[in-house]
């Protein structure tokens, strides 16, 4: 289980269990001098936290960061940043009949094979709950980024079998809804569409789009570290998700050639695209217009509707799934996918976008 | 450009540019005493060589692999194993007009961002002849994951706007055509509407699906490393690439939680399930059942028809790509994905697919 | 500052200052099933702690270890273990007057040339404090390699001019004084040594040397990553080692080959040697015999005695440093480097000391 | 044996057995853009040569740097730089009758313990043979040095009980007769004891030492990644060495604090240190003098004369190593160990020698 740091240059570990003490993450190689404070953080907290909208879980916990380590006198001195968050509302008895069920969706059998062992208190390690601190990290990389001019927003395009009309696509729609979705008519049809499978103790998935914007042109490393695919890798490691494109993603393997390619133009001397369907990478590098990517997540495995299942005992049961569940957990996700494309990009400027020896003789010279 | 490695303990270094005298691979970490043989990598570099069907770039590379370290009397020795591959037909005069071009859809405008500086030289780096590398490091790591019982098997399921047919699904089908299709009505519909794209001077995108069968239950780690995470990585690091998913994929965001589970249940003792709509992961870690995953893949974007574009001096330009180009490179990315997914695969292995610590003395005690 | 992070499979992340709210460790990769407490970590850090010997700071810290995760009833999950230490007794304005000023032998000064910026209170990340981190993490590592057989443990051999003699070499004894030296005049005269330069308001420094018995064979990559490389990476990560041999160490410089080399022979079908000049390694693997290697230290820089110095103010100045410093870190260091030392032994075995494929089919299959 | 990689943004990459077709090295994340050759790799390999000496091995390789890819119009791509050497005076005749045995002091033993396999021919993955791979790549990372004003240079301090002294030292002398050794006397006198050795069947060890001048101020990471950490790490890596120091080392030990601390001082405003013994670096972080450290090598384990060793059949034999053997090798280590400097120094200084954010926006803006 060594898999819980992520980054080369600038990097997050991440450690805790749902229903431990508490959970935190360690945020390493960032550079000295950028503003920082628990509020920075806590704002992107604030936006994952459960009990926003009456479909997600009732957990009452105030997720509050607090920096362990690595800010002095407001700013961050380029030593590792601790955030801790303590798990308050852990009310283990709610868990203590299934630790020896397999839930159907989750993770109890994996971890059981693997281990031979396991923290059965609310998923323990393999719970939504270890996104909080992916966000934590995620809101260092972005102040970092913000200094680079580099902004980055996620937002829900599809619930269930609701989708954003692009017709409608309003960003400050975003917003003002509590499922981040940019049509207002999308979000109401969603609302409903979501509290129709929770009145039958049903979940549901959807979609997750994300823009980065001001993106350092060079970022990727060709090859095998390419940014779509450092991206996909981060993305991917947010529990739920099943899918991730760019650009244009899989409609891209129904289009030609010709209409697939995005023209580059002069326009009085400025460089301009006539369009954007490689999601900004070529070969793997940014060429500095928008990132476009999208994750796709799964309808959350914890259902309350009675399923056939396993135990430990290597029985066929019933089960019905108590607790606190969300029947949607995709709104609670944007802010987790920026986050992790915070990080990616954060370590690739470390990397060095722009990699010839005149860039790192201004650099090394000042 | 540090991004030509990839992998923790076994891992894979290519190098080599399309036009240059040679491209190669280093697998480091492979354990002793596998049988291995030129001919093990050979069988898979020419299930990706260009030549193989009328719509495929028509250079003439034999692409005779050699090993040139890591093999002792047939078998590994456990030291890193290089293998080249020679550039034999390499017409570097067709490049030349192309010196100063930014050609649509390609890398060479990244590529000067990012290193003032390119190889125009067929792409350079940023070929798709470097995949020829991965398909070498791929055969080892197969050869590896053969000794345990793992099989890894892609093949296409869409070719532009033609998909298989999943109620004529036949898998030997997909060794008999040129497309790797496993559907025979499929691809002679897709054989058409590629022979259209060419006449037309345009190219075609399509879809991979790869099933890795035997897969060691417990391998992929937790939280960044979950075996999506890793396959994502992996698959996206393909050049044209731009979408992956796994188990029902992007179609599981539209599922409900009662539709999307799988369901575990034990017969006469044996463990089963109903579905596998996730893909034979859970939580990030392999259950032991068929991995499922599938990538996307943009239609080339070197294409004889006319096209805008732009050059070095800033003008906007007019441009006709000549050269060996194929309008169709999906048929050649099904090796490079077995590879990329075999090289996943195996790392996890050494990793440990079982981590506690009776199996770590089981194995220090042999 | 990326540099927080060690180790590949078995890793450990520190993180806090000197004079922060607390300072801790993560160690990720640690196998399931292993007993671990509080105790197990707080037996450590005691005897690392500040005040043991009147010759050590008088800070008064209780130094207790806090788990925060990956122990569940009483045995590691798999999950990453973060253990945090509070810090107490912070009277950072002891400091106030050092702030601009860049004290001789300190990383006051080149802190400043990396991060423009630095937390002056009691060194900060520099501070000899981090250290307490990697002792925890160590003695997880350490119950790790208990339970195979693996036992570690180092003492003081030299404190200033004062040895020990080898002829009067007690392993018990190491265990009676508070310099940890097996050899009880040696102890007496250092300590002798040691008042004489603290009434001086001087340092001094001295050479730690471990075993490690039991050690795994086949322990240690070729290579890049030898053990003794890797030991040495270790150990000079410790603050104030100047110095790091194995074996014969530089000693074997002066022997010739015919001196060095060790002679294995069978005695009843037992496999013996006839000496251990190379201190278990032979082309950086471990061949199963003891590992002995040994650790310089250069004396405590912050010394009470009047010094030439310089500050931000690019001005020269006198200093004399107050504040509570140890004019002795050596006995202190000791379980510093058992901890090094068993951080990598966990890592490489988990690598795995045997490396060929009827093995990893053992590990696989159980 | 996953440990022929090292580096982390500025990587190199090692393959080949001594008596394989080949031996080679990939050099990754080279910037692009430093005029390149392989002249510049082959004067550092000719410097390495056996037969330099009649104390040296009388193999005859023309150890002849082939470049294969990276490197385009005479200047570094970005792209990563694949350096091949042929063997050609392989006689693995020569080696035939020690197949089976296990010789003193080699790593014939533990290969077989950790592969149950070997390639016994002139020590296979284990030979020194290996370190003229290293001494390519580090041509190339000293070729980005040089761009950045950094120089390095060693030289033999000790050969057998034959040491320089520090009255007579002069660098010209070094570069004057085969051992490197700054003193003329010195040489000869070792000359001799290597001759006397050499007769007597026997073989010698010795003492490098290393200087880098022009050091970047700031380079090296704090915690697990000093510089003297890597440093250490990178030498250690180096076949038969048994010690390594910096500075002072482990003379550090027996200094006081104020005999130890370098006193800096302002001197028409120029920053000026009265000495160097910490050998710059402070807290593990290059202060800008010059970087001074020692490596101690052990005498070569190839003797002529009669040993006792055992072999695979468990027997107790008597053994004569026939072949070509250095009874010398520490002349040639001396391109090795500033080898591995200019690869860890290149290697931190893409890490970023300054890490604030200022920095960073210089870069990322130019």
């Amino acid at each position: 289980m060594s898999g819980s740091h992520f980054g080369k240059n600038f990097t997050i570990t991440t450690w805790g269990e749902s229903h431990g003490p508490a959970i935190g993450a360690v945020v390493d190689g960032c550079p000295a001098g950028i503003p920082l404070s628990e509020d920075d953080i806590q704002h992107d907290l604030d936006r994952r936290k459960p009990g926003l909208s009456p479909y997600a879980s009732q957990r009452g916990e105030s997720d509050k960061a607090v920096i362990l380590s690595g800010v002095f006198n407001g700013k961050t001195t380029g030593a590792p940043i601790s955030v801790m968050i303590k798990n308050e509302d852990t009310r283990s008895a709610d868990y203590s009949e299934i630790a020896d069920v397999y839930r159907p969706g989750h993770a109890d059998y994996t971890y059981d094979v693997k281990y031979g062992f396991r923290d059965y208190r609310g998923g323990g390690r393999s719970s939504g709950r270890e996104t909080a601190c992916r966000v934590a990290g995620g809101a260092v990389a972005r102040r970092f980024l913000n200094e680079l001019g580099v902004g980055i927003q996620a937002y829900v395009i599809a619930v269930g079998n609701t989708n954003v009309d692009m017709s409608r696509f309003d960003l400050t729609q975003a917003g003002l809804n509590p499922f981040y979705m940019p049509d207002k008519i999308a979000y109401e049809q969603a609302s409903a569409e979501t509290a129709a499978a929770m009145r039958g103790g049903d979940s549901l998935g959807g979609v997750v789009e994300c823009v980065v914007k001001g993106a350092l042109p060079g970022a990727g490393e060709p090859v095998f570290d390419k940014l779509p695919a450092l991206l996909a890798h981060a993305v991917f490691s947010i529990n739920a998700v099943k899918g991730f494109e760019i650009g244009e993603g899989f409609k891209a393997a129904k289009l030609t050639g010709a209409g697939n390619n995005d023209e580059m133009y002069y326009e009085n001397g400025v460089l301009k695209k006539r369009s954007n369907h490689a999601g900004g990478v070529y070969g793997g590098i940014a060429d500095g217009s928008d990132i476009v990517f999208r994750a796709a997540f799964k309808p959350t495995p914890s259902i309350a509707a009675r399923q056939n299942a396993i135990n430990a005992d290597k029985e066929n049961i019933k089960l019905s799934i108590k607790g606190r569940h969300d029947p949607l957990i995709v709104p609670r996700a944007v802010v987790v996918v920026e986050a992790m494309a915070a990080l990616v990009l954060a370590d690739l400027t470390l990397q060095g976008c722009v990699s010839n020896i005149e860039n790192i003789k201004i650099r090394v010279n000042k």
